[in-house]
Protein backbone atom coordinates (compact mmCIF):
# COMPACT_ATOMS: atom_id res chain seq x y z
CA UNK A 1 0.00 0.00 0.00
CA UNK A 2 1.13 3.54 -0.84
CA UNK A 3 0.04 6.18 0.95
CA UNK A 4 0.28 9.90 -0.44
CA UNK A 5 3.38 12.01 1.52
CA UNK A 6 2.18 14.89 3.80
CA UNK A 7 2.80 18.27 2.60
CA UNK A 8 5.48 19.20 5.11
CA UNK A 9 5.73 22.85 6.55
CA UNK A 10 9.16 24.04 8.00
CA UNK A 11 8.38 27.18 9.85
CA UNK A 12 11.79 28.80 10.90
CA UNK A 13 12.65 27.39 7.38
CA UNK A 14 15.65 29.45 6.56
CA UNK A 15 17.15 28.71 9.37
CA UNK A 16 20.33 26.09 9.40
CA UNK A 17 18.44 23.17 10.66
CA UNK A 18 14.94 24.01 8.97
CA UNK A 19 16.51 24.20 5.55
CA UNK A 20 18.98 21.56 5.64
CA UNK A 21 15.55 18.91 6.85
CA UNK A 22 13.66 20.83 3.98
CA UNK A 23 16.08 20.11 1.34
CA UNK A 24 16.06 16.23 2.40
CA UNK A 25 12.72 15.67 2.53
CA UNK A 26 12.04 17.43 -0.24
CA UNK A 27 14.76 15.26 -2.24
CA UNK A 28 13.20 12.02 -0.38
CA UNK A 29 9.73 13.14 -2.62
CA UNK A 30 8.06 15.26 0.09
CA UNK A 31 6.32 18.18 -1.53
CA UNK A 32 7.74 21.07 1.87
CA UNK A 33 6.65 24.51 2.18
CA UNK A 34 9.35 26.57 4.04
CA UNK A 35 8.15 29.73 6.30
CA UNK A 36 10.10 32.48 7.27
CA UNK A 37 8.94 35.88 8.92
CA UNK A 38 9.48 37.23 5.34
CA UNK A 39 7.77 35.35 2.72
CA UNK A 40 9.93 36.84 -0.03
CA UNK A 41 13.08 35.44 1.95
CA UNK A 42 11.16 32.19 2.53
CA UNK A 43 10.57 32.62 -1.34
CA UNK A 44 13.90 32.69 -2.31
CA UNK A 45 15.58 30.41 -0.17
CA UNK A 46 12.74 27.85 -1.19
CA UNK A 47 13.76 28.52 -4.88
CA UNK A 48 17.80 27.65 -4.04
CA UNK A 49 16.36 24.47 -1.87
CA UNK A 50 13.92 23.28 -4.57
CA UNK A 51 17.07 23.73 -7.42
CA UNK A 52 19.99 21.80 -5.22
CA UNK A 53 17.02 19.00 -3.89
CA UNK A 54 15.68 18.43 -7.72
CA UNK A 55 12.24 18.38 -5.02
CA UNK A 56 9.52 20.64 -4.38
CA UNK A 57 10.40 23.41 -1.82
CA UNK A 58 7.72 27.03 -2.01
CA UNK A 59 8.14 29.77 0.38
CA UNK A 60 5.63 31.60 2.02
CA UNK A 61 5.53 33.76 6.17
CA UNK A 62 5.53 31.39 8.90
CA UNK A 63 1.49 31.63 9.69
CA UNK A 64 1.16 30.92 5.88
CA UNK A 65 3.13 27.90 5.31
CA UNK A 66 1.11 26.25 8.83
CA UNK A 67 -1.42 26.58 7.90
CA UNK A 68 -0.49 24.92 4.44
CA UNK A 69 0.91 22.10 5.86
CA UNK A 70 -0.31 18.32 6.50
CA UNK A 71 2.10 18.59 9.24
CA UNK A 72 4.22 21.24 10.22
CA UNK A 73 8.01 20.72 11.76
CA UNK A 74 9.06 24.00 14.41
CA UNK A 75 12.88 24.73 13.38
CA UNK A 76 13.28 28.37 15.64
CA UNK A 77 15.68 29.80 18.09
CA UNK A 78 14.34 28.94 21.89
CA UNK A 79 14.39 33.01 22.22
CA UNK A 80 11.41 32.83 19.36
CA UNK A 81 10.18 29.64 20.32
CA UNK A 82 7.08 31.12 22.20
CA UNK A 83 6.10 34.47 20.25
CA UNK A 84 6.09 31.83 16.88
CA UNK A 85 4.17 29.14 18.25
CA UNK A 86 1.45 32.06 19.09
CA UNK A 87 1.57 33.09 15.57
CA UNK A 88 0.94 29.85 14.04
CA UNK A 89 -1.49 28.11 16.82
CA UNK A 90 -4.60 29.55 15.21
CA UNK A 91 -3.20 27.62 11.87
CA UNK A 92 -2.34 24.38 13.53
CA UNK A 93 -5.23 22.75 15.60
CA UNK A 94 -5.33 18.93 15.23
CA UNK A 95 -2.18 19.02 13.16
CA UNK A 96 1.45 17.61 14.29
CA UNK A 97 3.71 19.64 15.26
CA UNK A 98 7.23 18.37 15.51
CA UNK A 99 8.89 20.80 18.19
CA UNK A 100 12.93 20.68 17.40
CA UNK A 101 13.74 23.22 19.66
CA UNK A 102 16.30 22.83 22.63
CA UNK A 103 16.28 25.62 25.27
CA UNK A 104 19.71 26.85 25.19
CA UNK A 105 20.31 30.31 27.19
CA UNK A 106 23.18 32.07 25.51
CA UNK A 107 26.02 32.78 26.64
CA UNK A 108 26.36 29.28 28.77
CA UNK A 109 24.83 27.04 25.39
CA UNK A 110 27.04 24.46 26.39
CA UNK A 111 25.58 23.77 29.96
CA UNK A 112 21.94 22.30 30.69
CA UNK A 113 19.32 25.18 31.50
CA UNK A 114 16.37 23.76 31.39
CA UNK A 115 13.01 25.57 31.67
CA UNK A 116 11.06 25.39 35.07
CA UNK A 117 8.26 23.66 32.47
CA UNK A 118 10.62 20.78 32.26
CA UNK A 119 11.43 21.50 28.24
CA UNK A 120 10.58 23.60 25.25
CA UNK A 121 8.27 20.44 24.18
CA UNK A 122 6.07 20.77 27.07
CA UNK A 123 6.20 24.61 26.55
CA UNK A 124 4.72 24.02 23.43
CA UNK A 125 2.15 21.76 24.00
CA UNK A 126 0.94 24.82 26.65
CA UNK A 127 1.02 27.24 24.54
CA UNK A 128 -0.79 25.08 21.25
CA UNK A 129 -3.51 23.33 23.61
CA UNK A 130 -4.07 19.80 23.88
CA UNK A 131 -5.55 19.67 20.28
CA UNK A 132 -2.41 19.28 18.19
CA UNK A 133 -0.16 16.76 18.72
CA UNK A 134 3.46 17.99 19.62
CA UNK A 135 6.05 15.35 18.74
CA UNK A 136 9.54 16.45 19.72
CA UNK A 137 12.61 15.26 17.80
CA UNK A 138 15.78 16.26 15.51
CA UNK A 139 17.39 17.87 18.55
CA UNK A 140 21.27 16.83 17.75
CA UNK A 141 20.97 16.28 14.25
CA UNK A 142 24.16 18.02 12.30
CA UNK A 143 22.17 20.87 9.80
CA UNK A 144 25.88 21.55 8.29
CA UNK A 145 26.43 17.49 7.53
CA UNK A 146 22.43 17.01 6.75
CA UNK A 147 23.09 19.97 4.65
CA UNK A 148 26.33 19.04 2.43
CA UNK A 149 24.29 15.29 2.22
CA UNK A 150 27.07 14.24 4.49
CA UNK A 151 26.75 10.96 6.46
CA UNK A 152 24.90 11.91 9.55
CA UNK A 153 26.05 8.96 12.18
CA UNK A 154 22.74 10.29 14.97
CA UNK A 155 19.50 8.36 15.66
CA UNK A 156 16.53 10.69 15.95
CA UNK A 157 15.26 10.27 19.30
CA UNK A 158 11.38 10.65 19.06
CA UNK A 159 9.06 11.83 21.61
CA UNK A 160 5.04 12.66 22.36
CA UNK A 161 2.41 11.77 24.27
CA UNK A 162 0.87 9.92 20.73
CA UNK A 163 2.34 6.75 19.97
CA UNK A 164 0.55 7.30 16.63
CA UNK A 165 1.91 10.45 16.27
CA UNK A 166 5.58 9.61 17.19
CA UNK A 167 5.23 6.73 14.21
CA UNK A 168 4.48 9.43 11.60
CA UNK A 169 7.86 11.37 12.78
CA UNK A 170 9.69 8.34 12.91
CA UNK A 171 8.94 8.19 9.52
CA UNK A 172 10.32 11.35 8.69
CA UNK A 173 13.39 10.61 10.28
CA UNK A 174 13.59 7.76 8.15
CA UNK A 175 13.20 9.83 4.87
CA UNK A 176 16.55 11.65 6.24
CA UNK A 177 18.63 8.06 6.22
CA UNK A 178 18.27 8.23 10.03
CA UNK A 179 17.12 5.70 12.25
CA UNK A 180 13.84 6.94 14.48
CA UNK A 181 13.40 5.82 17.73
CA UNK A 182 10.59 6.20 20.05
CA UNK A 183 11.92 7.87 23.31
CA UNK A 184 8.35 7.95 25.24
CA UNK A 185 5.88 10.98 26.35
CA UNK A 186 6.53 14.52 25.50
CA UNK A 187 8.03 15.35 29.00
CA UNK A 188 11.00 12.87 27.95
CA UNK A 189 11.72 15.40 25.45
CA UNK A 190 13.75 17.56 28.76
CA UNK A 191 16.39 14.38 28.01
CA UNK A 192 17.42 15.22 24.25
CA UNK A 193 17.05 18.72 25.22
CA UNK A 194 19.47 18.98 28.12
CA UNK A 195 21.43 15.88 25.91
CA UNK A 196 22.56 19.33 23.37
CA UNK A 197 24.06 21.29 25.48
CA UNK A 198 25.84 17.99 26.23
CA UNK A 199 27.05 17.26 22.86
CA UNK A 200 28.01 21.29 22.56
CA UNK A 201 30.38 20.63 25.18
CA UNK A 202 31.59 18.10 24.11
CA UNK A 203 32.17 19.47 20.50
CA UNK A 204 34.17 22.19 21.91
CA UNK A 205 36.20 20.34 25.16
CA UNK A 206 36.94 17.56 22.69
CA UNK A 207 37.04 18.82 19.03
CA UNK A 208 34.39 17.29 17.70
CA UNK A 209 32.78 17.93 14.32
CA UNK A 210 29.27 16.96 15.46
CA UNK A 211 29.15 15.19 18.00
CA UNK A 212 26.12 12.57 17.71
CA UNK A 213 24.51 9.62 19.56
CA UNK A 214 23.00 6.31 19.01
CA UNK A 215 21.52 3.87 21.05
CA UNK A 216 22.88 0.59 21.66
CA UNK A 217 21.38 -2.31 21.78
CA UNK A 218 19.02 -4.54 19.55
CA UNK A 219 16.27 -2.00 18.67
CA UNK A 220 13.59 -3.82 16.76
CA UNK A 221 10.85 -1.30 14.87
CA UNK A 222 8.13 -0.52 17.60
CA UNK A 223 5.55 -1.77 14.75
CA UNK A 224 7.06 -5.02 15.09
CA UNK A 225 7.08 -5.73 18.96
CA UNK B 1 55.29 6.60 35.68
CA UNK B 2 52.99 4.81 37.02
CA UNK B 3 50.45 5.77 40.50
CA UNK B 4 49.41 4.30 42.89
CA UNK B 5 45.51 3.22 42.27
CA UNK B 6 43.22 4.83 45.24
CA UNK B 7 41.20 2.92 47.22
CA UNK B 8 37.51 2.93 45.59
CA UNK B 9 34.87 3.09 48.53
CA UNK B 10 31.11 2.22 46.99
CA UNK B 11 28.72 2.87 48.89
CA UNK B 12 25.74 0.70 48.13
CA UNK B 13 27.91 -2.06 47.46
CA UNK B 14 25.28 -4.58 46.91
CA UNK B 15 22.99 -3.44 45.11
CA UNK B 16 23.31 -4.49 41.35
CA UNK B 17 25.27 -1.56 39.99
CA UNK B 18 27.23 -1.10 42.98
CA UNK B 19 28.18 -4.55 42.93
CA UNK B 20 28.87 -4.69 39.51
CA UNK B 21 31.17 -2.19 39.37
CA UNK B 22 33.07 -2.85 42.51
CA UNK B 23 33.68 -6.68 40.94
CA UNK B 24 35.12 -4.82 37.61
CA UNK B 25 37.28 -2.28 39.37
CA UNK B 26 38.71 -5.23 41.68
CA UNK B 27 39.40 -7.47 39.10
CA UNK B 28 41.19 -4.25 37.37
CA UNK B 29 43.52 -3.63 40.23
CA UNK B 30 41.63 -1.40 42.57
CA UNK B 31 41.28 -2.25 46.10
CA UNK B 32 38.02 -1.63 46.62
CA UNK B 33 35.38 -1.51 50.01
CA UNK B 34 32.00 -2.00 49.15
CA UNK B 35 29.24 -0.23 51.61
CA UNK B 36 26.02 -1.63 53.18
CA UNK B 37 24.08 -0.38 56.05
CA UNK B 38 24.27 -3.72 57.61
CA UNK B 39 28.13 -4.23 57.60
CA UNK B 40 27.97 -8.41 57.62
CA UNK B 41 25.89 -7.98 54.75
CA UNK B 42 28.62 -5.78 52.88
CA UNK B 43 31.19 -8.46 54.39
CA UNK B 44 29.53 -11.62 52.82
CA UNK B 45 28.97 -9.52 49.45
CA UNK B 46 32.34 -8.34 49.30
CA UNK B 47 34.02 -11.98 49.87
CA UNK B 48 31.35 -13.31 47.25
CA UNK B 49 32.96 -10.72 44.70
CA UNK B 50 36.80 -10.96 46.35
CA UNK B 51 36.48 -14.38 45.00
CA UNK B 52 34.72 -13.89 41.28
CA UNK B 53 37.01 -10.75 40.84
CA UNK B 54 40.14 -12.67 41.76
CA UNK B 55 41.03 -8.69 43.20
CA UNK B 56 40.77 -7.25 46.41
CA UNK B 57 37.55 -6.58 47.93
CA UNK B 58 36.23 -5.92 51.61
CA UNK B 59 33.25 -4.74 53.17
CA UNK B 60 31.97 -2.07 56.00
CA UNK B 61 29.26 -0.13 57.17
CA UNK B 62 28.44 2.77 54.84
CA UNK B 63 29.99 5.48 56.69
CA UNK B 64 33.18 3.38 57.42
CA UNK B 65 33.77 2.23 53.81
CA UNK B 66 33.17 6.23 53.23
CA UNK B 67 35.87 6.83 55.15
CA UNK B 68 38.68 4.58 54.28
CA UNK B 69 38.58 5.24 50.36
CA UNK B 70 40.44 7.70 48.65
CA UNK B 71 37.35 7.77 46.27
CA UNK B 72 34.30 7.33 46.90
CA UNK B 73 31.62 6.02 44.69
CA UNK B 74 27.63 6.09 45.63
CA UNK B 75 25.27 3.80 43.66
CA UNK B 76 22.10 3.91 46.21
CA UNK B 77 18.44 4.17 44.68
CA UNK B 78 16.76 7.72 44.78
CA UNK B 79 14.50 7.10 48.14
CA UNK B 80 18.03 6.98 50.01
CA UNK B 81 20.13 9.17 48.46
CA UNK B 82 19.51 11.87 50.64
CA UNK B 83 19.72 10.36 53.85
CA UNK B 84 23.07 8.29 52.94
CA UNK B 85 24.98 11.36 51.90
CA UNK B 86 23.96 12.89 55.01
CA UNK B 87 25.41 10.19 56.74
CA UNK B 88 28.58 9.80 54.96
CA UNK B 89 29.16 13.89 54.58
CA UNK B 90 31.59 14.17 57.66
CA UNK B 91 33.94 11.54 56.12
CA UNK B 92 34.51 12.69 52.35
CA UNK B 93 35.14 16.70 53.05
CA UNK B 94 38.39 17.15 50.25
CA UNK B 95 37.18 13.78 48.77
CA UNK B 96 35.90 13.16 45.03
CA UNK B 97 32.23 11.41 45.81
CA UNK B 98 31.35 9.61 42.30
CA UNK B 99 27.22 10.13 42.29
CA UNK B 100 25.70 7.20 40.09
CA UNK B 101 22.29 8.21 41.25
CA UNK B 102 19.21 8.65 38.78
CA UNK B 103 16.44 10.39 40.01
CA UNK B 104 13.75 7.92 39.12
CA UNK B 105 10.42 8.33 40.75
CA UNK B 106 8.46 5.34 41.05
CA UNK B 107 5.98 3.66 39.38
CA UNK B 108 6.71 5.86 36.41
CA UNK B 109 10.37 4.93 35.97
CA UNK B 110 10.25 5.49 32.10
CA UNK B 111 9.15 8.87 32.37
CA UNK B 112 11.70 11.45 32.91
CA UNK B 113 10.98 13.70 36.58
CA UNK B 114 13.59 15.48 37.40
CA UNK B 115 14.04 17.04 40.46
CA UNK B 116 13.46 20.87 41.54
CA UNK B 117 17.25 21.58 41.84
CA UNK B 118 18.13 20.23 38.46
CA UNK B 119 19.73 17.16 39.18
CA UNK B 120 20.55 14.02 42.12
CA UNK B 121 23.86 15.54 41.25
CA UNK B 122 23.54 18.68 42.06
CA UNK B 123 21.37 17.32 45.24
CA UNK B 124 24.60 15.60 46.05
CA UNK B 125 26.86 19.03 46.14
CA UNK B 126 24.44 20.98 48.14
CA UNK B 127 24.32 18.29 50.77
CA UNK B 128 28.10 17.48 50.73
CA UNK B 129 29.24 21.09 50.32
CA UNK B 130 31.48 22.78 48.24
CA UNK B 131 34.99 21.60 49.52
CA UNK B 132 33.87 18.02 48.29
CA UNK B 133 34.38 17.50 44.22
CA UNK B 134 31.29 15.49 43.33
CA UNK B 135 31.10 13.91 39.61
CA UNK B 136 28.22 12.02 38.41
CA UNK B 137 28.76 9.37 35.74
CA UNK B 138 27.49 5.67 34.91
CA UNK B 139 24.12 6.62 34.72
CA UNK B 140 23.62 4.32 31.54
CA UNK B 141 25.82 1.07 32.26
CA UNK B 142 23.78 -2.11 32.75
CA UNK B 143 24.68 -3.57 35.75
CA UNK B 144 23.71 -7.18 34.92
CA UNK B 145 25.85 -6.73 31.85
CA UNK B 146 29.04 -5.70 33.58
CA UNK B 147 28.52 -7.92 36.27
CA UNK B 148 28.38 -10.76 33.91
CA UNK B 149 31.10 -9.23 31.94
CA UNK B 150 29.59 -9.01 28.87
CA UNK B 151 30.17 -6.53 26.27
CA UNK B 152 28.98 -3.02 27.35
CA UNK B 153 28.28 -0.87 24.09
CA UNK B 154 27.98 2.25 26.20
CA UNK B 155 29.75 5.49 27.05
CA UNK B 156 30.51 7.11 30.37
CA UNK B 157 29.09 10.45 30.48
CA UNK B 158 31.48 12.27 33.05
CA UNK B 159 30.42 15.40 34.60
CA UNK B 160 31.62 17.62 37.09
CA UNK B 161 32.36 21.52 37.78
CA UNK B 162 35.78 20.60 38.15
CA UNK B 163 38.16 19.10 35.15
CA UNK B 164 40.86 17.42 36.91
CA UNK B 165 38.03 15.32 39.16
CA UNK B 166 36.34 14.49 36.33
CA UNK B 167 39.63 12.84 34.65
CA UNK B 168 39.91 10.93 37.45
CA UNK B 169 36.51 9.56 36.82
CA UNK B 170 37.41 8.70 33.14
CA UNK B 171 40.24 6.37 34.58
CA UNK B 172 37.02 4.50 36.13
CA UNK B 173 35.21 4.24 33.17
CA UNK B 174 37.94 3.41 31.30
CA UNK B 175 39.12 0.45 33.85
CA UNK B 176 35.74 -1.16 33.39
CA UNK B 177 36.73 -1.31 29.81
CA UNK B 178 34.42 1.87 28.53
CA UNK B 179 35.50 5.02 26.78
CA UNK B 180 34.75 8.07 29.74
CA UNK B 181 33.62 11.15 28.04
CA UNK B 182 33.93 14.87 30.04
CA UNK B 183 29.87 15.65 29.53
CA UNK B 184 30.84 19.49 31.09
CA UNK B 185 29.49 21.01 34.08
CA UNK B 186 27.40 19.40 37.12
CA UNK B 187 24.56 20.79 36.30
CA UNK B 188 24.85 18.97 32.71
CA UNK B 189 24.18 15.31 34.61
CA UNK B 190 20.48 16.19 34.55
CA UNK B 191 21.06 15.07 30.78
CA UNK B 192 21.89 11.78 31.73
CA UNK B 193 20.02 10.99 34.63
CA UNK B 194 16.56 12.27 32.38
CA UNK B 195 18.10 9.99 29.20
CA UNK B 196 18.12 7.06 31.61
CA UNK B 197 14.11 7.01 31.51
CA UNK B 198 14.40 7.14 27.82
CA UNK B 199 16.38 4.15 27.90
CA UNK B 200 14.17 2.59 30.43
CA UNK B 201 11.61 3.32 27.93
CA UNK B 202 13.18 2.27 24.86
CA UNK B 203 14.08 -1.16 26.73
CA UNK B 204 10.44 -1.71 27.42
CA UNK B 205 9.03 -0.64 24.10
CA UNK B 206 11.58 -1.80 21.95
CA UNK B 207 12.08 -4.62 24.03
CA UNK B 208 15.89 -4.09 23.84
CA UNK B 209 18.24 -6.17 26.91
CA UNK B 210 20.03 -3.21 28.40
CA UNK B 211 19.66 -0.21 25.71
CA UNK B 212 22.73 1.89 26.05
CA UNK B 213 24.81 5.52 24.38
CA UNK B 214 27.44 6.10 22.49
CA UNK B 215 28.31 9.26 21.30
CA UNK B 216 29.68 9.52 17.76
CA UNK B 217 32.54 11.95 16.38
CA UNK B 218 36.30 11.40 16.66
CA UNK B 219 36.52 12.09 19.98
CA UNK B 220 39.70 13.20 21.30
CA UNK B 221 41.02 11.97 24.64
CA UNK B 222 41.07 15.43 26.50
CA UNK B 223 44.20 15.02 27.47
CA UNK B 224 45.48 15.52 23.82
CA UNK B 225 43.46 18.40 23.22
Amino acid sequence: MTERLPTIAVVGGTGNLGAALAGRWAKAGYSVIIGSRDASRAATAAEGLAKESGGQVTGRANKDAAAAGDLVVVCVPFANHQAILEEIRSMVSDKIVVDTTVPLVPPKVARVQLPPEGSAAQIAQSILGQGVQVVSAFHHVAAHKLARDQAVACDVLVFGDSKAARGRVVKLAEALGLRGIHGGALANSAAAEALTSVLIFINRAHKVDGAGILITGDIMPLEDV
